[in-house]
């Protein structure tokens, strides 16, 4: 789920309308979490009883041709990506994939597009075993929505405000792929580049990290999944921390695998920093847990990367880098805008 | 949600992902029913344990500019309507709605269509008590997908399937007002006559029948709610279950406020048999329950007719007419297709 200006405003609107205990969490996570089933008394305002078990994590996505994706790109692809982007919303709250439902609007029933598309879509939903529950099918402009359903333990489920200072800063796999893939697909790189195969790949099958945010539900503070851009996301880890800043540190950012794949510096640099569409899971983890997150890690056969901390604010910079030379530079969190016109 | 050729060919590439078990009810109905919380054993495939109390009934519905509104319409009842057919969804099987997720394509950030739009549907969420835990935002063709939550218990849901021979057939309300009302707005009827208000309202601000859903929970034995119009969905009602036949009695069928409301003949026949939108419950009981059904109708402050009856089909036609003079004559479904185009 993301938080455009525009959803603020409905949240603004919609403050007041449901009682503020019914909700575990609501809007401005990657996921809302209910507690359920959910018993009247809880409905009119009354927290949920002691012995609460699960909550449900719930999340929904729109892809739009046109601004999300190539209206002429491969419908298989898409297909697993409508599903992979919002497991990956569940995945950052520690939540397991459970069900989804699908609401596509297609312009005509056009069987040649949607039956590998539903293939795509099949085989992510096999790779994470999810269930398709129901949804609905429209005329239109072509746009695909999915809202996933998750179970996780309740008071487990991993918040994106969680963090403390003197926390690392960890991040899955290797964030800058996606957006040096869509460098590729736009031109603006050759795809005759040793890593182009590769870039391509997380661009258009992403891999929802499901089974390490299940391995960190018990040992992040803080969690959220990569979509915006690594600077932009890592800004929200603290939004309503006031209090906190994140720091990378220049050294530690992956930068060496996109370099070595072929991609010039600035554009590789660009893409770790603010290229969207990475789903990996940024996190953040006391130092105390550095070997339970190699464990986590290693059983999720996901590679992890420290790549900074969590420190106390100074000056309202959200963002700092420190640099190879040791110096200590805000960092303006650059990203992707679903809003902003594509130039 | 709707079951359209398209969906049904997703769900068939989808047979065998989902283990069968699983769902209490998927594709096909008003909603999805889970178990929930959904224990391991039960994902991979085993029934629900004897204990299981809770269902959760989920449903998503997705309106398309130029499609299921028109673009420079009334953003406030646009709003309303969004989340209205969603909990009619949720009513239509009996089912206590919770919540609600929203995903939002709009062209662009404006402020002056948002904010009557928000309205709308805040409104509609205050008058049912539902809370929006979540969405997106994005930019795109104007399109509105909400997806809504209920609560029902495990085993008392009510299906599409339910029907048994001798069961009356029930229709709250006043089906063809929306029907009435879009004829209005597309300049083929005046806006002058008496019934003009209320079937504008019944297509701008379809109520759905909450209460009344609630209160069939343990009375009717099949229900749906009116989407693509009466004799359309009446099959629906008996499209599982071959054996069957809905029998309409010309006589019962509320035609004479359509007429009352100044409606030609001819179009308020046609609104009444196959106009959209209604958002009206269909449902069978069996006779022995006229007076619960009755009560049921008292207790929610919602009216009902008895219109027809659930016969044992002959000849192979699921829909017959009882004429006034007593003839039965087979009747062709008619009714709204998304993927029809317009005239």
């Amino acid at each position: 789920m993301s938080i455009s200006p525009e959803f603020a405003l409905i949240h603004r609107h919609f403050a007041g309308c449901a009682p503020p205990n019914f909700l575990a969490l609501g809007i401005g996570d990657d996921a809302a979490l209910l507690p359920w089933p959910v018993a009247d008394a809880q409905r009119r305002g009354n927290p949920p009883p002691a012995g609460q078990k699960a909550a449900l994590a719930i999340t929904t996505d729109t892809l739009v041709a046109g601004v999300h994706f190539f209206a002429d790109g491969d419908p298989a692809a898409l297909g697993w990506k409508a599903l992979a982007v919002n497991l990956s919303d569940l995945a950052a709250m520690g939540a397991r994939p459970v069900a989804f439902l699908l609401a596509l609007t297609i312009p005509k029933a056009d069987e040649q597009w949607l039956r590998p598309f539903v293939e795509g879509l099949a085989q992510c939903a096999r790779a994470y075993e999810v269930a398709l529950v129901g949804g609905d099918t429209t005329r239109g402009p072509l746009a695909i929505t999915i809202t996933a359903l998750g179970e996780v333990p309740w008071g487990e489920a991993v918040r994106r405000s969680g963090a403390q200072v003197g926390d690392d800063l960890w991040v899955s796999g290797q964030p800058g792929r996606a957006g040096l893939g869509l460098a590729i697909r736009k031109g603006q790189l050759a795809d005759s580049l040793c890593g182009a195969a590769e870039w391509l790949a997380a661009l258009d099958r992403p891999i929802p990290r499901v089974a390490l945010g299940l391995a960190l539900r018990t040992v992040a503070h803080a969690m959220l999944d990569l979509s915006d851009g690594l600077t932009q996301d890592a800004c929200h880890l603290v939004e309503e921390r006031p209090e906190l800043a994140v720091v990378l540190k220049e050294e530690w950012l992956p930068l060496a695998p996109l370099l070595d794949g072929g991609a010039p510096l600035a554009l590789a640099r660009t893409a770790l920093l603010a290229g969207g569409d990475d789903y990996e899971l940024l996190f953040t983890a006391p130092a105390t847990a550095r070997a339970a997150v190699l464990t986590a890690s290693k059983t999720s056969a996901t590679p992890v990367h420290r790549i900074g901390s969590i420190e106390p604010r100074s000056e309202g910079e959200p963002l700092m880098l420190k640099t190879t030379a040791g110096a200590m530079t805000p960092l303006t969190p650059r990203g992707w805008d679903p809003f902003r016109e594509e130039s």
